[in-house]
């Protein structure tokens, strides 16, 4: 079986897939032949021979065009709205992304965000930049309402998190499938359950159907007193209105770790909105991220080389588009 | 009894004490005389009849003088460093403080600040200030570890809720009492504990053996890669050598809430120091701050009346200082 990893130049190491690395975490045979390229500096030759293509940020175009083998292409990044639709990919090829690795990373993230932004830490930090004392006391945080938007991977581990340091949580998903650890509503309800929220935490994929969700009408029916926290994508919360609702009072604070470009421009005027804390995508990485994104791959080249084609783990579904 | 409080002018309502409310927290007979004064406009009157006080803040010179039938003082502050030595103290008055009612709060002040500090939130609130994209991914907290500076109702809390997150505490105290919930070294052995923690949490009372405690050498044996936070009182700390192991990068972060002057001045170099997040002393303070302050003098007042004068609540040990 032979496969093809392709890295970005300029990334963290975090996500840079070395040979070495790809041989320890997947099995191959010892004949496989094994490429790593940089993106900018294809291997035509191999990519026409591989059976498996490993990458984040890749050209599916180029995929359709040069690598009609493929039985298996892996996404090393949860999110794969840059490669819908799927019409690029091989007929008998499945595409497989990244998601649950962000799992535990995550938990971490919420456990701070959450009381930091009932304790008013965005205002506190803009007191600093401006060397202020901006004495404000809040209450205890206990039995504050989380509405969590998505209840895949992440929305999971957000739920745990906050549960486990005392707030109450609701979820809100595509289907509205109901689970046994929280109340769930479907999408539809939305604007019915925003009013009762302390904090909205985003932490769906990004698709036609979340794209915009949040925007200047959600934020109006959320509480004066909520927050909203995004590590879904940038996209799902127009970010506009969002900084206008802070400016303007209309919402208490917000921790951003997702942009809709990232980096975030320099002139960008959400560096210095109120009560608006930026976090530069790092909620749910770590330093061994690739190592996590290859034992996913690892696990379903297992499944192909037994021929349990059907048994592939994070296949992403055409239809839904995570 | 007749009881006696005084208030500070332009403090908080947090912490201002009414007669109604002191009515309905301390039960008093019909007849008690209830004054309650602002510190600048005394009564002295009132004052050389009351049996009990309560203040936060007050000039104890003014008690020793003006207050000779005192039974009990109560401190509406936890700490109470600004009263020692206890030689103005009416020698048949009790004194007691508000240990105990910051634990709920500080339980979640430390559940986000040692993730938060774990996440490099300092550097980023930085790189926010100056519109930079400064991305970093660390790995997972679970198992570091915390050595906090006391173990009284504050050092407890800090325990607690660095536990429910994950961490390994180790507590650091005056006498080494054994815990059977952690491991406990006198501060003889302080040297020797640093150079194991992630995170050094001060959260004991401001006493000749604490102040200027963590300083420059103390701080020197700390690993680069430890943050400090610091709930207690500033002095314990030499802000100093502290700001300038961040600037140095010999220290990854700190997160402080105390100073030895509040509010902090804007001149004050600790503003802008990188790696360092301020909040105005707001870690372990509620909105009904004073409320609970007032139900530990509630029940001391019903054990004076009871006659119980050996078993109240929070009594200051004049020799340890708290």
């Amino acid at each position: 079986m032979n496969i093809y990893a392709e890295n970005l130049r300029g990334r963290d190491s975090a996500y840079v897939i070395t040979e070495a690395l790809l041989r320890s975490v997947v099995d191959l045979e010892v004949e496989a032949r094994v490429t790593v390229q940089w993106s900018d500096d294809p291997d035509f030759s191999a990519l026409a021979d591989a059976d498996v293509f490993v990458g984040g940020g890749f050209d599916q175009k180029r995929l359709a065009k040069h690598a009609s083998r493929l039985l298996l292409v892996h996404s090393t990044s949860a999110g794969v709205e840059r490669y819908l639709p799927l019409d690029w990919l091989p007929p008998q090829a499945a595409f497989t992304n990244s998601s649950g690795i962000h799992a535990a990373k995550a938990r971490e993230y919420i456990t701070w965000a959450l009381p930091a932004l009932h304790a008013g830490l965005p205002r506190f930090a803009q007191a600093q930049r401006e060397s202020r004392w901006n004495r404000k006391l809040t209450g205890l945080m206990a039995d504050k309402h989380v509405v969590v938007l998505g209840l895949g991977g992440l929305g999971a581990a957000v739920a745990e998190a906050a549960r486990a340091i005392g707030l109450r949580v609701t979820a809100v998903t595509r289907s509205g499938k109901p689970s046994p650890m929280m109340r769930v509503f479907p999408i539809a309800q939305l604007n019915a359950v925003l009013p009762t929220a302390d904090f909205l935490v985003l932490a769906c994929p990004l698709t036609p159907n979340t794209r915009g969700l949040i925007d200047a009408r959600a934020i109006a029916r959320l509480p004066p007193t909520a927050s909203i926290v995004n590590i879904a994508r940038g996209p799902v919360v127009d970010t506009t209105a969002l900084c206008e609702a802070l400016r303007q009072g209309r919402l208490a604070g917000a921790l951003l770790d997702v942009f809709d470009v990232e980096p975030l421009p320099k002139d960008s005027p959400i560096w210095d909105t109120p009560g608006l804390l930026v976090t530069p995508h790092v909620s749910c990485d770590t330093p061994d991220y690739i190592f996590r994104s290859l034992q996913i791959l690892g696990r379903n080249v297992k499944r192909l080389r037994e021929g349990l084609t059907s048994q592939l783990e994070n296949q992403v579904d055409a239809q839904l588009g995570y």
